[in-house]
């Protein structure tokens, strides 16, 4: 039934691989304001490809930053509405002497087509709205219903997407949403992405006396604030990478045999040969995988005191200070382990010293949907099927801000459908994406909205 | 039997001043090569006044660097023999802007003459040409042997000075040193110094991922460097500020409760007032004084790792590194001290990230001289005369290269009389020496050389 479908977009490769290549032309850097009008460009080319297609209502929403563009196709009463995220803008591309070609004018080499936001957003955006077309030019309909939302500031934080989202609740309410800005855990690996991390962090502030001080006439008399500063930070966490600040892992959820199994069947990376590492160090009892994707973390993210010139200078420091952020799993809420942080910080600041801390004021609760849920074994199936190998299910350390919002605002379901690969170049010079990722992923959504349109609400 | 001389002093008051202002006045500031005719002016300065004085074979002595002044007069046959060390070379006076007075334009304000080498040193080594020539004035002669040695290169590491020790040492042998090259616990209180700190450091490097990485998607699978060496860090030393290192203390003399009474009279600073901590931290069982005096000390002068801007970066550091200092007592070998922290940082690196170890080349061993030895009792007798108060009797945490130099080298008492207060400004702009310590240095001077040139050897 789909074979139709598959054939226009084959039939149509060329043309929609230049139709990209103009999207991909545009230089939509939404943090560069000499780029504003590209920005709008970039908008425009969503919009009109929407409209083109037979999208209806569609609009380029103003917003205090960048336009989103939004999309409705709700002609298929009965069946499944989906609202599908993506975003137009891309990251600057500088440093520009390190690309091999140039950055907005995309080139095809050994199988990838190297371009900004070949990747990351818009080659994978593209990818849906080709798919959406084929659709339309083959069966004059979708075969589902979809609401698509593609912002232009997803590389600036999405300041203006979440004051839409709440303000347009009832309009973009869908049964599930799909989104395809992320990865597979090798290329031709078949990967469902169902977990994220949270988020949360501080930083602290240690300040022992007014000015950094002669060694050998006040050592013995004042603490050294870098070693005040090395007693807490030794205190967060032991050799064992076990978090020991009390309640941290209290709302954890217990993760089960059948999950542990489940994550340890994805490929793991070379670490001693990708980043020159002697050995993983997972936190105890745990596999390296489990501790990625399912265990929280709380990581130094950096550290100053004192003298850092060459040779020696025989100070006490005056002050020191140390950034933290933690990863966060389902069931931590991010407020109550910062809470927790800040309290010990300031409970075991040494004495002779004093403590502040400064809380970090974004944050970000973890996202899991369950791997069993239909959606997301239909996908898995779909991969599998285009691929040629099994799929495997993975959590992710990081977080995908937008994710955690849709989870919250409207309690649906999150379909990851990534189509990029580790090797992608994201935010780096060369940035690429693999055209058979390309040919084969259209194939995924070809058949994952037509298998997905009529299952049981 | 010292009235005349006194008298002397007193009566050429206002051109003794006027001949210090004029060695004051030449920039002989030895690190800055613009300055290597000044250096030279200074050295001939202080040949020329020994030679009107009356000394021997006053010879300017070429070294690799800038030269040094060597005199002597040993016409006192019986008498003791003093090797007199001091440095006619100054720091460099900028900041410029934050002088009051020109640093080479000596100005008597408040009862204090300021300029660069008004207290370091050369302000000090003229007290004793001055107290030289009232002798000679007046009795014709000097009540002791003298062998003077003034340097050019004190502020840039003696690098000369110890070759030419080496070099010329039968003819240096003396039966005890005397420098003028510190000061006072406090301006007014006659204050004995009778012992130095040695010093040993060394730095490490924590070596992580080759590269800053993703904390959340590296996180769980690869050692945080900046936690890993605040381990290493908090384990060298506990909260009761107890070095921890085995061994480290297992050479540390022992302190005489006599001793501990002595050090514990010395004034001490009120810490909150001068440098704002909330309270002193000496090691658990010894007193501020004690442990500033006579306990050795491990500082973290200086540590960094990853990001340390503003706000936040969400990353695990590929590196960390810290900079680390001892001061040594009495007892304490710097090359086993620093061979102890090798050993112990290396045999206790945390899995998972490589540590590598920089020795620090620069050491010096711990000076002590007994308090009770008669060449400082009777100098603590002519200070507290002069300076109508007790005499306190204190060792410093400081080290004075020379000082270990001359006690390695020769093997005799080192009698480190210094009328500098805390106040003087050393090495920092508005440096100056209050004149009733000029006055009544000079007096302890006449007085001491006179009482101990017949002490029994």
């Amino acid at each position: 039934m789909s074979e139709a479908v598959l054939k226009y977009l084959e039939d149509n490769r060329e043309s929609l691989l230049k139709k990209m290549e103009n999207f991909l032309s545009i230089p939509s850097v939404s943090t560069d304001s000499s780029n504003k009008q590209d920005v709008l460009k970039a908008a425009d080319f969503v919009a009109n490809y929407l409209k083109e297609i037979g999208f209806h209502s569609v609009e380029i929403k103003e917003t205090a930053g960048h336009p989103l563009v939004y999309a409705e196709w709700l002609e298929e009463k009965d069946a499944q509405t989906a609202l599908f995220y993506g975003h137009y803008d891309v990251q600057p591309a500088d440093p520009y002497e390190l690309w091999d070609s140039e950055p907005f004018q995309p080139e095809i080499r050994n199988g990838r087509i190297f371009a900004r936001g070949a990747s990351d957003d818009k080659g994978q955006v593209f990818m849906h709205l080709a798919v959406f077309e084929a659709y339309m030019k083959t069966e004059g309909r979708l075969p589902m219903n979809l609401k698509v939302c593609i912002e232009g500031e997803e590389e600036i934080g999405s300041e203006n997407l979440y004051p839409f989202l709440e303000d347009h609740k009832d309009k973009l309410t869908s049964d599930f949403a799909i989104i395809s800005d992320s990865g597979m855990v090798e290329k031709g690996q078949p990967t469902m992405l169902y977990g994220l991390k949270g988020f949360t962090g501080l930083e602290f502030h240690v300040q022992g006396p007014n000015r950094d001080l002669h060694s050998g006439l006040y050592g013995g008399a004042v603490k050294n604030p870098a070693m005040a500063m090395s007693h807490l930070l030794a205190s967060l966490k032991n050799p064992d990478e076990y978090v020991t600040v009390p309640g941290f892992y209290d709302d954890v959820e217990k993760l089960a045999d059948e999950e542990r199994a489940m994550m340890n069947q994805a490929p793991g990376e070379n670490y001693t040969e990708s980043i020159g590492i002697p050995e993983t160090m997972p936190e105890k009892g745990f596999t390296v995988n489990e501790h990625l994707m399912a265990r929280p973390t709380l990581e130094i993210n950096g550290l100053t005191s004192g003298y850092q010139g060459q040779g020696t200078k025989t100070i006490i420091p005056s002050t020191a200070s140390a950034k933290i952020t933690c990863r966060l799993v389902p069931g931590q809420d991010p407020q109550k382990i910062q809470d927790l942080l800040v309290d010990y910080i300031e409970n075991n600041a040494p004495k002779g010293v004093s403590v502040s801390v400064k809380r970090e004021p974004l944050s970000a609760k973890a996202y899991k949907v369950d791997p069993n849920h239909p959606l997301l074994q239909k996908a898995a199936d779909n991969l599998a099927d285009a691929f040629g190998k099994d799929t495997v299910f993975v959590r992710l350390g990081g977080s995908i801000p937008v994710v955690e919002s849709i989870d919250q605002m409207f309690g649906i379901p999150v379909v990851l459908l990534g189509f990029g690969t580790p090797e992608d170049n994201l935010h780096s010079p060369n940035e690429s994406f693999p055209l058979d990722h390309f040919d084969k992923g259209m194939e995924v959504l070809v058949k994952y909205y037509r298998d997905v349109a009529y299952l049981e609400k």
